[in-house]
């Protein structure tokens, strides 16, 4: 496999404020594509150390990608360290220099004196140019023909320089190299100790298939990998697995392929059977309304949501019963279920969902602890209601109420429950 | 300063897959505390590759923080590494080994073997206990008296352990040095690039304090910082140079502090007003409704929260005047205040607000473009409705609407608007 360093330069990255989005985002897009990603460092903006950690890196890897430290300013060291750390002096551009001329120009700016720094490249490089800022990339090899990238540190000039000008070049590279595929699989309803031997007892080697696992709250995402130099052959591999998989997970597998995030399997579910839903949260707050609706498309499905976190709210807007408040509490199988029924009827609604739960830190009592949940849910076929004990603080007993709540909507779609 | 590098160990950290969480939390909370963390690597779980980066690490550091590679299977090499980096030998601890056996015969399971490797620790080392899990931490020293701190990979057992056994020694080792202070300062309403400005005119040197910006979706923070032995002295830098920006930049200064997220503020504004609060939404699909009850306590102000999708229960549920639709459109300046008064009065709260825009990808039209919003805030001082056009993709449409609902409320509630 082709292997590749990323170096993030930047003090402000150091210190735990800024979250150095350019190496995920380098890395995965890499390790989609088959390549290795070998080391990653973040840097102090210090000429030294960034020098150091690129000889160190040219050693080990095929590719060197540094991303930040090219902007105008004095603490822009990245270019100075990338042209000690190949043996080459910085030399001035005069195209590179017209071209920042030009392009203030076009700003109907003069070019502050401190921008002429960028037009300055090591000798031998080549400069990549910047769509969106004034601070072009570099892209040179070294004597054994080790190749070496910078470019910018914002995202959104890093994103398409690399994209159009660099990722060609390293798929160009890595082309007569054994490759990595992947298959991502997404799962909720079980816990990650649970999948992971569950996969473990699939004996996925026999495929020659790797799994990891990466838990979120409420969902396990299997990322299954092969090696191969035969790309089909790899596939079909994981393919095989994937079946196998299937079958032993069902029904918690809900999902395939990153994207593929449960509210949109639940919306085109909706959609598809041209059904429509409305629903009532309390402890929720609109959680549930806002993950559904976050979906292009959702007004196609999506009736009407109501916040009813007072009793009040619950029999004026839902039509609750006052006596069922009374005699079994807000938290409770009878509330959620008229929630549901409430909210579905009030809307002329399809299916109608009804969420009522103690999500703290205050407000548990012996019977009812903190995490204690309702979720109801009526349609034609009747009303079902499933109480759970969810774990964890406020954020987490509501993110896992959503996340539950959508499973239960895919499953009765699906006609298992 | 006191000076810290931290290294991350795993192979899934380099895919892109899984955000190395540890790094950010040790960064932000060694920072806070005026440590400085010099570099950061994410290595393979390769013996021989972690090894050489503690070496590395301990050359130019004080400390060294290495997370993860600590469990039970064969690809975790951190001990063996760092063994190998101090130059001594793992030895079996009979004590950890009593008391892995211990654990596991209180879970009612007997200890499969290959957790006995957690027994060993290198020779001169201090074990961590870990409250959650099976993996020991470890604290040891080099020859020149440079700390190691091996801490566990998942967050739940590292944070606990780093806490209660490792930061109270960091601090003390840190006490007599140069410290740094900070101060965050959070904005909403105005671009990074024009506070920026403001703070640079502001001429903050003057009190030898820094500053450094980190936007969000419409929110921008800005971390002031100031070097110094004396803590008070350094302390009263910040202070004037906070002074001299909340002048300047009033009143897009909403809160102070990291934790001070604009919910937060506007929630304990209503509640120490005793006023509550309905909100109506359209295009944020219950998003607003989400982050103002994401803060415990709400139910103190929160009334009621409806989700109105369709033109139909805008008429129905927020008595929205049909004709007021068909004359104006479903997002105008007329629906928005309609909706808010709508809320308000079904809800008998104190305010209302009403949201109605077009989040996109379809949806804009020549006159309303994708971005085109209205809020609508209704109280017993009248209406006022904004309109605003935000800029990019649908998530970011939805956040900024959030984010700008939660500035007016501040600013009604404030009586600015």
């Amino acid at each position: 496999m082709l292997r590749v360093n990323i170096l993030t330069v930047g003090d402000e990255l150091l210190c735990g404020d800024v979250r150095d989005s350019n190496f995920q985002y380098l890395a995965s897009i890499l390790s989609d594509n088959g390549i290795e990603v070998c080391r990653h460092m973040t840097l102090m903006d210090k000429t030294e150390d960034v020098k150091k950690a690129i000889i160190l890196s040219l050693n080990e890897s095929d590719w060197v990608i540094v991303t930040g430290g090219l902007g105008p300013t004095t603490d822009d060291i990245t270019k100075e360290a990338a042209a000690q750390a190949l043996g080459v002096k910085l030399f001035k551009s005069q195209e590179k220099m017209d071209e920042l001329k030009r392009r203030f120009l076009s700003f109907k700016k003069s070019m502050p004196s401190c921008n002429e720094v960028q037009a300055f490249l090591p000798e031998g490089s080549v400069a990549l140019y910047n769509s969106i800022g004034t601070a072009p990339g570099i892209f040179a090899a070294n004597a054994s023909g080790k190749k070496l990238v910078l470019l910018p540190g914002p995202p959104r000039e890093m994103v398409p320089m690399f994209e159009e000008q660099v990722l060609h070049k390293l798929l160009k590279e890595s082309e007569d190299r054994i490759k990595k595929e992947y298959i991502v699989l997404r799962t909720t309803g079980l816990g990650e100790s649970v999948i992971q031997q569950k996969v473990t007892e699939s004996k996925l080697e026999k495929w020659g298939v790797k799994s990891a696992f990466y838990a979120s709250v409420g969902d396990v995402k299997i990322k299954l990998s092969a090696v191969g130099s035969d790309i089909e052959e790899t596939v079909k591999r994981l393919k095989s697995a994937e079946r196998c998989l299937k079958r032993r997970l069902y029904p918690y597998i809900y999902g395939k392929g990153e994207d593929e995030i449960l509210e949109k399997i639940v919306g085109r579910m909706l959609r598809r059977q041209g059904l429509t839903l409305s629903i009532a949260e309390s402890c929720t707050g609109g959680l549930l309304a806002g993950r559904l609706t976050e979906v292009p498309g959702s007004s196609a499905f999506f009736h009407l949501g109501i916040v009813s976190y007072s009793n009040e709210s619950k029999i004026k807007q839902l039509g609750v019963n006052r006596k069922t408040i009374e005699k079994y509490g807000a938290v409770s199988e009878y509330v959620a279920r008229e929630m549901a029924m409430g909210v579905m009827w009030k809307s002329k609604a399809d299916i109608g969902v009804g969420i009522t739960g103690i999500a703290g830190p205050a407000g548990g009592t012996m019977d009812k602890p903190v995490g204690s949940v309702y979720i109801g849910l009526a349609d034609k076929r009747g009303q079902i209601v499933k109480y759970f004990q969810f774990p964890g603080d406020r954020i987490s007993v509501r993110s896992r109420t959503v996340q539950t709540s959508l499973d239960l909507l895919r499953r009765r779609i699906l006609r298992i429950v």
